[in-house]
């Protein structure tokens, strides 16, 4: 007791607890706030250390200091994207249980995400970075703000010059997913398969699923129409890809499936196509690219190729923890995704 | 410029500044980052008072901590809710533009958001906390774990017994909003009208919405048949929900009508009713409550009581900024649903 009180009441800390019990400090809260998710052997080890040392919790601004000074920081560039929803819980989820703190920034599909991550991480003193979506352009110029470790999260740096030992990505293989999905649709009879897609010769996601289109096309040897490629300007809204449908089905409907660059814009694209008096699939095949939960639902069911979204979030949060913590160099992930046969594409 | 060195490096903050040049923090931010989205006047402005006080961006501990110490806790229960994406967004959007920083935690349905946000508070010295979902019974010894003022979002303290002096909320009325959606069917006719909820006897949204239809069928004369009544369990997703009315259309099909308390639910019966070889709105009408996104582009277009999701969540900051910062006691708001009228409703 004397030799505790002469250490000084701050000297154990909530980590202190959790490495000597040999659990998280994310478990040690739970048990510190009786909270049921927390085994009974792991109770039983927080409490033994706890009553060991005499444990208090405290909020000193030193021990609190320390603990900021364990947040990540997850800028997400278009919350509104239900493709996120569940990558964000699992990277919640991941950090927590790590002992880590999410600080999370939600910006515009046009905001500067590095501009924001620069910013987070002065002010925030963020450890590290988690970008959900963004450019896929960067240049070691543009990155050099940032002065901590990052992963790009379901998007890569196709078009861009990051050396690849300065930073780690997790995503799929855009090009090759939409490559697949319009392979699909013409193994299935299609020749005079439309197109949506938010832009075509951006640094973005859309212009690499852009490309598997196009190649998908060539390998078939079917000529690329021009007016059958649908732009949904600079967005993966819903709304924006309904309109851009509905307009682009006034000035040509002579097609006969249709490839979306994602779940979200099928769905749209979907009301427009029924509006225009085109059944699904009847008159016409839909396929898209995420699998999204609603997707399955909707009538006729969404066929898509699915994206491991939990895995990209969880192994996100890996890649960059192992680098902050010095366990790993970054890497450059690519996941498969799984098709998800729907009932919205039909052969012909 | 030897006064400035008197007064020391750290003594104009970017709050100074923000005051000084009449505009938010979050805009002095923006400038400093040179981000676009800054109108020329506020730029200007905020240039010249930088350029007035030879003000530089630091990242000293004594910023930082001030920064800290402006941390408002987000506390989002069931994450995958669609329903909140908006929410979160609003939330982010208003505390940014305050100068406050958002600090999200997600948790499991049966988590308890009272706990998570009493460990938080500690752990982040929060200002204060938004509740995103919650139990609808506290009492005030459980709230006083919590030290800091806060808000439910998008529900109320219906079964509990807090004094209304002492919390804020914003909600719709969820009674009212399910008492329309059932009038309106009953009104197009409808005598034998379903009802899908998460559960019925919980201190929850689905007992309050499970209220206004029972209260909706006795207005009119129509007695309650328990086997119309399908519980998700305790869960409001789509897929639970979707489970639910395959297994309860099994049980019994003899109606024509049906009530989900949610967007995503209705979806989900949405499926099973087709399924079961119903179509809709001719074999069988649906209404729900919400009006997410993508339930205005499904087919049939989901007829439902829109919630201001917005301004939920601006409202919600709006309460607890002025509370934390002496302008404002505490109040519980109501706000107006609208009527959506989709195609899922159809007279018989």
């Amino acid at each position: 007791m004397l030799r505790r009180e002469r250490q000084g009441e701050g000297r154990v800390t909530i980590k202190d607890i959790a490495r000597l019990a040999d659990v998280s400090v994310s478990t040690v809260s739970r048990v510190l706030n009786d909270r049921p998710d927390v085994s009974e052997e792991s109770r039983r080890r927080v409490r033994a250390v706890i009553a060991a040392h005499h444990y208090v919790p405290n909020n000193t601004a030193r021990d609190l200091v320390r603990l900021s000074s364990d947040a990540i920081g997850l800028i997400v560039r278009g919350v509104q994207n239900p493709f996120y929803t569940d990558i964000i819980a699992a990277v919640e989820t991941a950090l927590d249980a790590a002992g880590y703190t999410m600080v999370m920034r939600q910006i515009g599909f046009t905001d500067d995400e590095l501009a924001v991550g620069a910013m987070m991480q002065r002010e925030k003193r963020l450890r590290g970075v988690i970008f959900l979506g963004g450019r896929l352009n960067y240049t070691p110029r543009e990155v050099a703000q940032l002065n901590v470790p990052f992963v790009l999260c379901s998007y890569t740096n196709a078009f861009g010059m990051l050396d690849r030992a300065t930073y780690s990505s997790v995503s799929i293989d855009d090009e090759r997913a939409a490559f697949d999905a319009v392979s699909e649709l013409l193994r299935n009879g299609h020749t005079r398969v439309a197109a949506l897609i938010a832009d075509r010769d951006g640094s973005t996601i859309s212009a690499l699923r852009f490309r598997g289109y196009r190649r998908a096309l060539r390998e078939h040897g079917i000529p690329l129409r021009g007016e059958l490629v649908i732009s949904a300007g600079d967005s993966f809204a819903i709304e924006d890809a309904y309109r851009a449908v509905a307009e682009g089905l006034r000035r040509c409907d002579d097609f006969t499936a249709l490839f979306a660059i994602a779940d979200d814009m099928a769905i749209g694209a979907m009301r427009a196509l029924r509006e225009h008096g085109r059944d699904i699939p009847a008159d016409c095949s839909v396929i898209a690219i995420d699998g999204i939960a609603v997707s399955e639902y909707i009538h006729p069911m969404l066929t898509t190729l699915s994206q491991p979204r939990e895995e990209l979030g969880r192994r996100s949060v890996e890649l960059l923890l192992a680098n902050i913590e010095g366990r790993g160099a970054h890497r450059q992930l690519m996941l498969p995704t799984s098709f998800r046969p729907g009932a919205s594409v039909r052969a012909i």
